[in-house]
């Protein structure tokens, strides 16, 4: 927690208003608690010190996604709850991208500076494809980079929170405001080139030791009742050795359980498997459930509370999308005067 | 001139208001006598018909052309100049594309319900590429029938004229429009799916014979002063048989340009040669030079007139802009709603 971010040496928190953050999620339901400890509890901080943050809902990136399928309203009703239920209120922008008109028609420029070869190579889009297991690719899933460059820039963003596997977008987003500034503005660069945060948050894994997601099957929601969140952890993958210890690289699913009940009890997780010693499997899930249930009580009870209120999600976007959409609009007619595109 | 145009059997002229019509141009430059005969004098008899007619200046689709450049406001100042001159005023909504942002945003879910392979498949954009001469396709270039598509799907156009080289991109079209009524409003469908219409209109061929092209050097503008259309047909290729006859198939050069002085004159290329007789190429040439200058000349005139009004274009683009805007904003507010994305 209190370790400081730095962006080429300088540390964030230092100046936390020269920062302007774009991060977001795609709408797919229920985050988990791989997303809190990985990037929302993150997010928070960096609101909390003074950094101007934006926070998009990537809609149109879930229309093609079976899972999400036609229900993309009670997706995006359920991530904004997770997001307000956290903290992320106030201090941050919450916006839907597909609410921006200004935003999306920048991906009409920016297409033209990428060529078609460097968005086949781009290896994110590559794995992403192959996870949909599906042999056409469309030309939206194609062209996402591109479109995630628009969500960036158009914030005029310049600093964006990414887990290692995004920084080849993040590579693409910086070479679009190049090559925007060399051909358009070359004389006094205009868009940001936005730099990468690589968060030092920990990883949380799902309960099976691979990567927590909720189409795994193997994530805890943040909105899961205390029971489901025992039940879930009752099923998690350990080993036969009753003395728990916390050793990652041989014993990758204990140790992540230790990690999981030392984030929610803001201790180590060596002093959480010497407090439960040689108790073994079934002991070591009772501490984590309980310590999970402990730490996110506030949070569910707080979502509970805003699930009841019929306004609170649509009078969250109504504000930020407003709010966003000033910024592109500002950002799409500079674009347009630099290109020499403003006849009226 | 006469000849009625048909979609499906039904002529278009005899229920001019069941149609509406999306055409339009990149904004490259100037216009020739090849844009006039070939599509603009249809035009103008569509709208005046009481065809609901709307032309579109694709910006967006010449921002990597090297011969327009930096320089588009004037591409555009002068194609729009070239419109009115010829008659596409009241009766036509002409706007720029890039001043749509609902337009533009419509690329996204369009972009959705095709396939990368299918866009690699097209045609047009094939030999477009190749036209280009450059080994780096960029992302724009290969998404362009798309966003041709929400050209025409925002205005909810149901009749495209097109020559027989762009029909695969009115087909992606029909395919986009076809797919997004099965995928989301399947018990009624809500895009209407546009028909091709195959123009009757001449081809006029370029003064070497090739396709009539600016860039080819081959083209006389619609605005070229007298003598520069004397001096462009005085280099025009012809033949050494001094008798002049129609004989396109034998005589191509020779046959186009007195297709061209008949079209002038609204007379028969055949009675145009009869004429010339033995005259030999610089009589044809002389005629058909007085015939261009002469046919054009009121063109020209109204041209030169509307150059010296400083608003005209502004204030055109200005009304076609916010007619165009306000269609495509109900199409991207029904859409979005088809698709469940309306949150607020």
């Amino acid at each position: 927690m209190g370790d400081p971010m730095t962006v080429s040496g300088a540390r964030v928190m230092d100046n936390p208003h020269r920062y302007r953050v774009l991060t977001g999620d795609r709408p797919t339901g229920h985050l988990h608690i791989g997303h809190y400890f990985g990037t929302l509890q993150n997010r928070v901080r960096l609101a909390e010190a003074g950094v101007e943050l934006f926070v998009v809902v990537a809609d149109y990136q879930v229309i093609t996604d079976r899972r999400v399928g036609a229900d993309i309203t009670r997706t995006v009703n359920d991530l904004v709850l997770d997001y307000l239920a956290c903290g992320l209120d106030s201090a941050a922008t919450i916006f839907t991208h597909s609410s921006i008109a200004e935003l999306n028609q920048l991906l009409l420029p920016f297409l033209s500076l990428v060529s078609v070869a460097e968005l086949e190579r781009n290896p994110t889009v590559k794995s992403e494809i192959e996870a949909m297991q599906r042999p056409v690719v469309n030309g939206l899933m194609f062209t996402y980079p591109v479109h995630q460059a628009a969500d960036i820039l158009s914030m005029r963003a310049n600093l964006v929170p990414v887990g290692k596997d995004q920084l080849p977008h993040v590579e693409i987003c910086r070479t679009i405001a190049r090559r925007f500034n060399d051909q358009y503005s070359h004389g006094r660069p205009y868009l940001p080139v936005p730099q990468a945060l690589l968060g030092d948050a920990p990883n949380v894994l799902g309960l099976d030791g691979r990567k927590m997601s909720k189409s795994l099957g193997n994530s805890i929601s943040i909105s899961a009742t205390p029971d489901q969140t025992r039940d879930l952890i009752r099923q998690a993958r350990t080993d036969n050795d009753r003395q728990i210890t916390f050793d990652p690289d041989n014993r990758p699913t204990v140790s992540n359980l230790l990690l999981v009940a030392g984030l929610c009890q803001n201790r180590t997780p060596d002093s959480i498997a010497a407090e439960i010693g040689d108790g073994g499997g079934a002991e070591l899930k009772r501490v984590v459930a309980e310590s999970v249930n402990e730490y996110f009580r506030p949070i569910r009870r707080r979502r509970a509370e805003l699930a009841e209120d019929n306004h609170i999600v649509r009078d969250t976007l109504a504000k930020g999308n407003e709010t966003a959409r000033q910024v592109a609009a500002v950002t799409l007619d500079d674009v347009k005067s630099l290109m020499g595109m403003l006849y009226t």
